[in-house]
């Protein structure tokens, strides 16, 4: 819990200034000071890390995942290589799997993906439910979600996506009312956050509306998958209803995204589906930042449209595909995601924030993302412990 | 030298199939057998590698490397992700810092990303000269090169290139005469190929043609650097001349790569350039492909348009952003570039061949292109010893 940081070549606090031949100190889990070395406070550290000289940057916030599930989908991944388009339908193939399996073994997959993501500098993820589709598989993932958060290092912000897509035979209306009834025990469950993926051959911006009125009913907050496969209106409904985050928004206007920005809705961005889906969508990121729309980036983990667990990755394609600046692109990783997941003490290095911090496997963090294929991180440390 | 690698889940040899349960022996540093589990040979082996179901590869063939290098551009880096574009002017920066680094210093700098590589499961790898340009310099890189290949297990192919940019301040016309008479040494100190950037901004199709005539006069290979900044028609020279590749790519014009497919001219595809350049030339790999062209893979790497040392990062780039099938990505960086390096008996895993091969960090190859951000390889061979 005590710790501190010497030898930091370039410390990035995101909110209090860039820190050269620096040190960070951690105390009871927070940090307690950052600065240069040779103002380092006197008094023997209970614990010292050796930076070596390299970058420091707050721990990652992967804003997006949907971590939890069962199944593999190669056949689909390798069909896409050959020309076919997504249209969503995969989720039920992770569906099937997912209710399937054992809670135990949902649980044990999405730690295995968790210690892979910790060791990619994760150190706050948003995990959503999604891959149940009943009232009863919904809330068993939640529980996963749950008893995921008490395995891993990483603070989990769980979100309640029963909305994720509407079930094979289902009638529609009856299945929107089951996400709405189901809402109340999510959020005693531990649902922090509700989420719909609103699009076209998903959840139509009316539905969405629904359910995400019902969903602040309960104290949840409101997340949107907003924009990915064609442009419904999905991105002026979160501003409507101030969600916290707009995900995805590769179909983006220019005035939803105005409206964004007024509303304070953070745009998350998720490259690696782009990349994946081989969508070549990389403009809309201009589009968000001309309107002064707050930028997050995440991973969106997930077994059919991007299978990643690295927020350097992320980075990475954020600024060579995406066109965000080396800045841009860390400050999205990790204040704007932050911001996105309303945790002010989350995603900078702040004195009084968590002590949650990467130290990189670089002496510059732009050599991050000009170095391809190669690992970024050469240590996580959560709330002061290293633990990757 | 002798070793089984038992408990394969899918062997891709390239040229003999794929074998699943499989196993394989290598004895006296070549490929002895490869086949299915339940007929292996009988005997005891002198060393045993289990696979753990893992898909074993043969090990990849970097076809396009500038290792040997000192110093950063990191602001040139950072200045493109600001909007500025590629003139190859970049070069000279490196020259400088090449030249004024000592061999034992540029010979441990190119150890390190042989290492790097090497741990990314390439065994075979062309480097070329080129950060020198003057006979001393670039003779003493050869030196560096033949040093490095004594260092490394990677196999070594070594490329003089000497015209890889008209040296600041020199008469361009008394600069090709002098990488022209300087080739018969290079010859002598090492090099098996020559190869001219022969693009807009730096060698002409004339000059390039001059190079290329008198290396082949000296025993070398050929290879060329073409079509990459602008279309000048290289890739027809390359064809015209016979090179083993022409590399880059990005302007080919459909006759032109005709042309090289009918001299068998192998096409090296760089896609991490494309990423790094921001460039968007995505599309030759189809117009190659088309015309029937041999493709093959390489990383490029180099300080200033492709700083990589992962052929599993060029692969998935190669898919996702390229469009190649997994088939066709796996193949180009193993089978493919070896043709490109004129190497029978590597890139592939029949009898005979080198024992050099790769144990996927996975079942099955797809899941390298679909896994993104993530470690590629479990363990690299060479000649039947595993190194990484």
């Amino acid at each position: 819990m005590n710790l501190t940081v010497r030898g930091i070549g370039r410390l990035l606090t995101m909110t209090a200034g860039v820190h050269h031949d620096a040190a960070l100190v951690v105390r009871h889990g927070r940090v307690a000071w950052a600065g240069p070395g040779r103002d380092l406070p006197a008094g023997a550290p209970e614990q010292v890390l050796e930076a070596g000289g390299a970058c420091v940057v707050p721990g990652f916030v992967d804003a997006h995942t949907h971590l939890v599930y069962a199944g593999v989908r190669r056949d689909e991944f390798v069909a896409r290589l050959a020309g076919e388009s997504y249209d969503g339908g995969g989720i039920r193939t992770t569906v099937e799997a997912t209710r399937a399996a054992s809670t135990e073994l949902l649980v044990d997959l999405a730690a295995q993906r968790a210690s892979s993501a910790l060791a990619h500098g994760t150190t706050t993820m948003e995990v959503k439910t999604g891959y149940g589709l009943s009232p009863e598989h919904e809330l068993r993932l939640l529980d996963a979600v749950r008893e995921l958060a008490g395995r891993t290092p990483i603070h989990v912000e769980p979100t309640y996506l029963g909305a994720h897509v509407v079930p094979a035979g289902a009638d529609r209306r009856t299945y929107v009312a089951e996400v709405i009834a189901t809402i109340p025990e999510a959020a005693r469950r531990g649902a922090r956050w509700c989420d719909v993926f609103c699009d076209r051959g998903v959840f139509t911006v009316d539905e969405a509306r629904q359910i995400l009125l019902a969903a602040r009913e309960s104290g949840l907050g409101l997340r949107l998958h907003a924009e990915e496969i064609a442009p419904t209106g999905a991105a002026g409904l979160a501003a409507e209803l101030g969600c916290a985050s707009a995900d995805h928004l590769e179909h983006v206007t220019p005035a939803d995204a105005r409206a964004m920005a007024s509303a304070g809705v953070v745009g998350v961005l998720l490259p690696t589906v782009t990349l994946s889906l081989r969508s070549q969508a990389w403009g809309h990121a201009a589009v968000l930042r001309e309107a002064g729309v707050e930028l997050a980036l995440a991973t969106d983990c997930n077994p059919g449209t991007s299978w990643c667990e690295s927020m350097p990755f992320a980075i990475q394609l954020a600024c060579l595909a995406m066109g965000l600046s080396v800045e841009e692109a860390f400050r999205a990783a990790t204040r704007g995601a932050a911001s996105s997941l309303r945790l002010a003490d989350r995603g900078h290095l702040g004195p009084g924030a968590a002590g949650d911090l990467v130290v990189l496997d670089a002496e510059h963090e732009a050599d991050i993302v000009a170095h391809l294929g190669a690992a970024a991180v050469g240590r996580t440390v959560v709330g002061g412990v290293p633990v990757g």
